[in-house]
């Protein structure tokens, strides 16, 4: 449980997503890093084929849209992009983190904080639509454990969380969503990091 | 059943097709992005060989008749192209996708918007042929289940629809094809899409 | 059945072949096509190993013998050629397509008609030979279902010929040749295709 | 036994961690090397997916943090890194070698000498945390064999300590870290190696 | 048998080899081919490992040689090399296909006529040696069945033959080599082929 | 036995290497050869994944140290080296055959003959040690068998040699080595070879 404990916003680029693995629900970081390149993609943490398409689409989305975040098209051919999910001891796979490395890379190229205690699960499209994920009870339960206090949901997951004992959910506020641009709204902050890169 | 309700077409570039899975018909969305690049074609979502073969035909198709559909032939080089199908949990293979990723990508290189409640599944050859597919009475069901009124078929696949009862087919119109200009004639519009991107 | 049915030789690049399945014999369709390039060869067509090698033999044949076949050289350089065997969910295997993908080649850069109502099957070789392929009785049998009239064989194949009932052979023309320029003399036209391709 | 011993630090890049193997806990060495190139990462000594990706996570954290380790970022791209663990017959695998990677890279840049008589084991993450690792009793059994003095770990493996035997731990200085740059502050020394490579 | 029939020897690079497969004894041809390139050497056959790496061993070798054979070092990066070993139904792997691959390319790089009536099988080394290889028996057999009349084997082989029966052996003239050259100097002749290419 | 009769040391890069087989131990060799190129290793010889890393590590070894060995560092990227382990009939893995990979070039890059009648294996590390290895017993038969006079350990291997009787020692002389630099200044001579390559 400790590894789990909540880490600052200090950095750019980390974001708590929600996981479902074969022992429950969990936690799960997703950092991201730029480096001076060529604009390439490389990911690691021991992950599956669709958790790196993810990935994929998430860096894609925001290139096809950049003028939405304020970004500079320029600075996706002048640096790489590297994204890990820690803990490789343990394979990962599945669409549900796309929406939280899509705000692991906005926060990354806007140099921005992601809000505090905020935790989220979804898969994202090319278009920018939010789809639903399966293991919303075990994740919400990892989430309490983990001292989360929000949590970005697809809106068509809005009927799980009906179904969960209103006790589980004390202390939870859930933000459902369709959209990419709702969930960046949502858990970007308009505040720099801490010694924020200039790019 | 959520997750398929229909969306709408003002985004180029998303087409809805019909695919049979071991659970039987499904409604399943093609979307497709452009990026500035150097005419690279990636393609995601949890795709097998066969689907994959699919997109590059597709592609290949519009470069090879590029004039056909009022296209400079340079954007080819100039952008990449990434094809995305949804919902990344479900493996998807097979050539059905074909006349729905030709769609897709004709939208998007022309910015033109898709015709609304429509679906269609075919395979397509490199000379321009729309050919049969299977799984045409589960694929129709579930076109009815998403609302879809007008749907796309190869010629050879008319058979499969006069075996159907009639009841089933209320409310849908067929439009029966031999070549994938056909396809495109029915499927794509000559209305642009909101904020069409200037290629 | 109405899938196989004979289609016209407008189009350069599209010509048949007998193929030998698990169910029996079977027409199938090489096409190719041209694009602006740097000589690259992509196959697609659920093909296997040794029938994507045949692709590749057939395009080297063709290069080392450009001008037996009047094409300029530089053209190698300047297109990518595209092959594709339609029918993307049947897997295709071994070396008897061979002729038929170097009749389609030799058709694509002269762009010149394929001899109508024609279908072969025989393996090529880097030094220009043909050879003998099996299940020559099924193919005999399908050819026949597809209303082919004349068929290029391996003359190492004649004896295979010889030992089915005359009945099942006639309306049947056989050409059987061990030098792959006589396989192109037979089946390549001294006409060019529709709106041909100015290479 | 004899090939766990300890080697002197006078060569840049080589670290002691700690393993943890079928047959019991381990010592294993990391070495790293630069030659001249354009900044390609090789890796060797068997090992598994996870254990590669934890080099390419150390070199990507050191990239991104030049300054901290008064780096000049340009050396980067004009020298190749190869990493090796030696032993090729065992297979190697898990992150648990990530800070002793990032040890040796540091060193390795830097050309300043390793601490003697130091092992360590803790997985890294992008953003710079140092994680919790397994097989802790079975690696302080191996160190004591090995005759180090002094052990770096995870603050969250200090639990793990503490239920080993008070005896087992005699002539053992422990380390407890949460942050990749504590690591690097107790582990690399500001002696430069014998015959410093100039970069 | 047929389709073993020896063949001419007017095109440059198509050697005869001797095989040992599930079924005895067998001859099989060696091709290749060269096309304007930058020296890139392309393999196909239906082959495995160990037979391609024989081509890349044999291709080495003539480059690090290019002296002893007359050749000007310039043509190995003007051309593109491909080697293919027919009847592609037919997987074929081992080195004993090496010296006859070594001829292969001698004879394509000097555009010499190769010996009429002639087979080899040997494995070839980097530094110029010939090493025996195993059902020596069956191939003889079948060399005799394809009307060879010579036969370059490995000195070490030479016991293989004592052991065959001297009926077998009839009409059969043997060579036995233990160095790469002996057999360029047994099989190359002096004789342009027809056409020669000037490279 | 034959095939394994010891070779003269007239070439570069032939070393003699002791290897331990499902069959008992046995003689091999490891060839390297110099082209034009532009510093490509390849490596060939029915080679597993572990045995293609000691090429490597043996190479870049090199490269770090080139002044040690009077090399002009320039030769690295001016030359193609393939390393070559014949029998290729025979698969073979492990890192035993280090110390032998890294004489074979140093004394291809030297142009300088390697010792006669001796032989070695060993492990090797990129920081230059020499590690022990297993099957020692069989190997030294077979060296034995071969006529080898010397031979190469690791001196971690010197228990080994103790546990063998010493008849079977008898006419051998051993050389014990902790560091790669001995292995080169034992087994490669001061005298060039026949016809060196000027570098
Ligand atoms: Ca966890
Ligand atoms: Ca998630
Ligand atoms: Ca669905
Ligand atoms: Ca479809
Ligand atoms: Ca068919
Ligand atoms: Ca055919
Ligand atoms: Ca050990
Ligand atoms: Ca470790
Ligand atoms: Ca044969
Ligand atoms: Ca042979
Ligand atoms: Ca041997
Ligand atoms: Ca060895």
């Amino acid at each position: 449980l400790e590894r789990d404990k909540y880490e600052g916003n200090d950095v750019a680029g980390v974001v708590t997503g929600l996981a479902w693995t074969q022992v429950g629900g969990d936690i799960l970081y997703i950092e991201s890093i730029l480096s001076e390149g060529k604009g390439n993609l490389s990911i690691t943490g021991n992950l599956g084929k669709v958790m790196k398409e993810s990935a994929t689409i998430a860096l894609e989305y925001i290139k096809a849209h950049a003028e939405d975040f304020n970004l500079n098209p320029d600075i996706f051919s002048k640096y790489n992009v590297h994204i890990h999910v820690p803990e490789g001891a343990t394979p990962k796979d599945g669409p549900s983190a796309g929406i939280t490395m899509l705000t692991s890379l906005v926060s990354l190229f806007t140099q921005k904080k992601v809000k505090k205690n905020l935790a989220m699960t979804g898969e994202i499209t090319l278009r920018g639509k939010v789809l639903p994920v399966g293991g919303i009870k075990e994740k919400i339960l990892a989430a309490k454990r983990a001292h989360i206090k929000e949590i970005v949901l697809c809106e068509d997951n809005r009927r799980d969380i009906e179904e969960i004992k209103e006790d589980y959910l004390k202390g939870l506020t859930f933000h459902y969503v369709t959209d990419m641009k709702e969930v960046i709204a949502i858990a970007v902050t308009n505040q720099k990091v801490k010694n924020p890169k200039a790019l």
